[in-house]
């Protein structure tokens, strides 16, 4: 999950927001960007492709805080727009309900997701995207894979912190795991 | 919920489907059309107004049969494109998880939702429009309504069946009933 | 998915049930029998041990249809007292949503779910079950595994129908596939 | 919602969770108290009796804040232990997927929850409980609602902070909202 820069008013300076990882959990949302066919099935599920501070490369789902004073759906909105651009136009949901929780532990095997960072707790969201998406910041590039190669192990292994899992989980939640 | 035409193969002729109703529950979508803005939010519910075979003037969600060998999608996709008309634009849901399921009983008060026909077994979705509506068939019009219009008893006093309660739950879901 | 034994009022013979399969989809539901520790969460899955008409041995879960003028809880409480015993004390869902549903076609890949006789659509629940089970009826057994084994290759292959998907997005919602 | 003391490793001492209020969201749970029938539906809705600092009586559900390194499953199991005592028996539900989310904004109006306070985000869940209840700490009292009690005007309008809604969202979603 990568980090935003904060500038605005009510945002968190680095500094502190460092010290309160470690006391907290720390508010995130994950949406999966699909591609949907005329009756709604997801056709393709699209992963971001990151190089991580150690020249890694991984497969990444759209990832980020929510704000201070800030929605759930404007959260999502925001880390889209981030990731996909502007003209992606991302259809978010209509219920805050998530289909799952991530809850992402500091420590190891408490959960399937890991962030050594922090606690992160992540409500999850399939979010369709029907227009172009241009990726930015520090996403190189967006790839569309079909359920069935999302679901691979090639995929599986580029994805990092349990990531992996909450991608299988949003293909099973959308009947398209098998 | 209104009977519709059938005529192709694989359909059942309307004393079939009389002969039927009485020994199993008969499947069915019931579909709550809703405005969305560019957040995801619902503004707006839209009902059906519809005269009954008796006369009475009701409001209505978009409801109906899934015919044999019909996935749930195409049986939503059908019954919108019958009561909204060609260009209503409806985004069906990704997920099959409806948002509850109704159970319409032939006697009263075993649920709130009743249908002396039959005992039928609707799956509810909640579906953006984003076109233009144009009813067809037996339906006059198609009014939109806000959250609280929709929740307010004037409205519901219009609604039959037990689909006023129906339409509170989809409200609720989406954050919407206050 | 087994047949069951009807003889009372409302109940269908078998030679009407036949008549209406190829006519109209048939309603049923899924249950999905969990073991789970004092937090809630999914310890091991219970899975029914069934001999085929054609003598192949499989691993099911515990289905079947809803009757006319049925709740759907009533026709868990049913299948599962069926399949499970009077003593295994299954906690069904407070809610009527059901994590997926599962529409198994006569005609293969439509769907994940296939059921050669009918065209059945499942809704999908997960039960914890806090008794003795003592399988009855047409079952040998059930056998309880962890959610590892039960999304395991051999496991999956001993089920049928598209059972095993339906097992996998069960272990999915409850955050135990990995 | 009622503030907890904390005196363990990694929580926070009054005055630093004071610091990061107004900074971040912060992650709650609610949990709505059930009783079930055999068939798991809904029989009737717990809601604490509480004094406010103000010395207004209001009624309340279990709500509180998620621990750093806690799991919500855990932090759900504590808080209805501290509200409802050590054998109110609560059935945690087997998957993380909340009913709703609620965001209680410090600002009125930007959602239908409200705490003057801070800006908390609740997984709000339902949680049927078998045992006895003897509420603790600044609970004057539990008492059990039939589902059409809680809905009502007068019940309702001893909710504050919108827990009113988040109540009759609960009551939508396990079909007991008429």
């Amino acid at each position: 999950m990568a980090e935003m820069t904060e500038t605005a008013h009510g945002w968190l300076a680095p500094e502190e927001l460092e010290a309160i990882r470690g006391r907290m959990p720390i508010l995130y949302v994950d949406a999966v960007p699909v591609r949907v066919d005329e009756s709604g099935a997801v056709t393709h599920v699209g992963l971001l492709l990151r190089i991580g501070p150690d020249g890694a490369v991984s497969r990444a789902l759209v990832s980020g805080r929510v704000l201070y004073h800030e929605r759930i759906r404007d959260a999502l909105m925001r880390h889209l727009e981030k990731d996909l651009g502007p003209v992606a136009l991302p259809k978010i949901p209509v219920s805050p309900q998530p289909f799952t929780v991530a809850e992402y532990f500091p420590t190891q095997d408490v959960t399937p997701y890991h962030d050594p960072r922090q606690h992160a707790v992540s409500l999850a969201y399939i979010v369709p995207v029907a227009g172009d998406c241009r990726p930015r910041q520090d996403a190189l590039d967006l790839e569309w894979f079909t359920p069935a190669e999302a679901a691979s192990m090639m995929v599986q292994q580029e994805m990092t912190g349990g990531q992996g899992v909450l991608l299988k989980q949003a293909l099973a939640h959308v009947g398209r795991l098998t």
